[in-house]
């Protein structure tokens, strides 16, 4: 038996495949990124898959555990399939476990996205010592997931802590999953440029407007939190507007769950300490009296390549 | 050993305890009510439980498998403790189980109220055949209470399934907890009631004001129902406007849970198809969409009595 053992973590994106080698702290040892080639249809995309696994594991099939995959869409855990990934057309029903099993000599583990970044918390990350917590993640869309006694609740058809589509205002603005007021139709980040680009229409004065080179295109989550760092109040309000509507959200579910740790990934989340402050203000303000003093609100551990350790660590979770 | 075993349930509130002798099927064979004594302090409340359970197992001890009860306020399942529920002065932290336990020779389990309602539909109700579901009663306080794998899912602390105090709007009415916009502060019954007494004072015409002999202090939600049955336009609407919030709440708590099956007891329960179909409609408007086909509202079994059933459902439930 060789001494070291890693496993490999795929990140399925719409634009990239992220491939890396990682060993079992989540360290990741080797990487690659591929293009997706969503438009060339499934059997192109899986040929990406392949290849990015290939070129990671190169003389090391010995000493891998297993691959996994973190993808969009709807998993179904036992049979491997993804259903129907916003963005990846003519996708239908594929069986991406099964295809890629073929190829190598090992268990292959395909699971949601969001429950992919809460289990990767959970094996290398910021829940390692929690029996319990909550995990948002904030990126184009606001994604969840949930872990109670150590492990993902998936619920009946694995699509269990879709948090990003709780409402916090049922006349809220419309979100693309149909409903109002979703969260993540004020923080996803599309969403959330959009307003902030709208706002700044009569705040010519912020510190955005030079950040971004006067083209708003340009403008980031990052950007917003530069500016708000260097005192720019109308950037400064918009990171607490996002923390208070998150810690509203955020109470909601503390009071149907009983989990008092939340843990905060993505990109919006690195607002830093802005937010996590007025989220953990929020919460508190709004959650039922007996879960007050016990929330606990942390960012991510897993940042730079999250996608892949938490992809890989479905292979240590399951192990 | 006696072939026939019964339990003793007892539905703990702030005006009245009410204890039964139930059947394994959930039949309630002897009942008794009695003044809950809470100004008097615990030691009168627990003195008036003791009689009630004597009064109705009288004769029949060596029959008794259990007694539950069902009580307010946070309940520490193991410890059979009951702290600071609402209404109970000078309560504090009180160890109703052991002091209980001390006086009968059974089993004794204390539960959180929402969560022995939903119990008692998965014991004896319309739960009886389901895996998983999502319990919410609608009385004074909207309770809940989420069935998980046939388990009752209580949380860190057992105080999970707060469905009540899920926001639907941030900015909405201010909530007895702090909160803003929580479904209780909309359906919540003496919320309700006074919201549509204020209402009332635009709309002379309505059969409410008949129905309530004029007097807008004899407002139920029956009285509501039936004039609603009756054709009045008025509280149809009322009966509709509750369905959709309701609607809005659960399509957000499926959301996180992926559990489709939703049942609704209490007095607003009552208020018949008007609102199951409006709750139906709002929920499928606004859950993402895998799970719209999946949703199915149905009312719970247990109407008359359900405290009494769903505490004693606590004895079945643990043996």
């Amino acid at each position: 038996m060789p001494k070291k053992k890693y496993s490999v973590g795929v990140d399925l994106g719409g634009t990239s495949i992220k491939v890396g080698l990682v060993d079992s702290k989540g360290k990741i040892v080797k990487k690659v990124s591929l293009d997706s080639c969503v438009s060339n249809g499934p059997e192109a995309v899986i040929e990406q898959i392949v290849k990015g696994i290939k070129s990671v594991t190169n003389k090391k099939n010995d000493k891998i555990l297993g691959i996994g995959i973190g993808a969009p869409g709807a998993v179904k855990l036992k049979k491997g399939t993804v259903e129907n990934p916003p963005n990846f057309p003519n996708w239908g029903k594929v069986h991406l476990g099964k295809a890629i099993k073929e190829k190598f000599d090992c268990d292959v583990y395909v699971e949601n996205d969001a429950n992919a970044a809460a289990i990767g918390e959970l094996i290398y990350g910021a829940g390692k010592k929690l029996e319990n917590f909550i995990m948002i993640t904030l990126g184009t869309g606001v994604g969840g997931g949930i872990i109670i006694n150590k492990k993902i609740y998936r619920g009946e058809t694995g699509g269990a802590g879709e948090i990003g589509h709780v409402t916090i205002d049922y006349e809220g603005p419309q979100c693309k999953c149909g409903s109002f007021g979703c969260i993540e139709s004020y923080l996803g980040n599309n969403y959330l440029i959009d307003r902030v680009k709208k706002q700044l229409q009569d705040r010519k004065d912020s510190l955005l407007i030079k950040l971004s080179n006067n083209d708003l295109n340009l403008l980031t989550p990052q950007l917003i939190h530069q500016a708000a760092e260097d005192g720019d109040d109308f950037a400064r309000s918009i990171i607490v507007d996002c923390g208070l509507k998150l810690g509203y959200v955020l109470a909601s579910i503390v009071n149907v769950l009983d989990i008092s740790t939340i843990i905060i990934g993505g990109g919006v989340a690195g607002f830093g300490q802005i937010l996590f402050d007025t989220v953990t203000y929020s919460i508190k303000e709004r959650v039922i009296k007996p879960s007050k003093e016990r929330i606990v609100v942390q960012p991510a551990k897993l940042k730079n390549n999250a996608g892949i350790k938490g992809a890989s660590a479905l292979v240590f979770y399951k192990s």
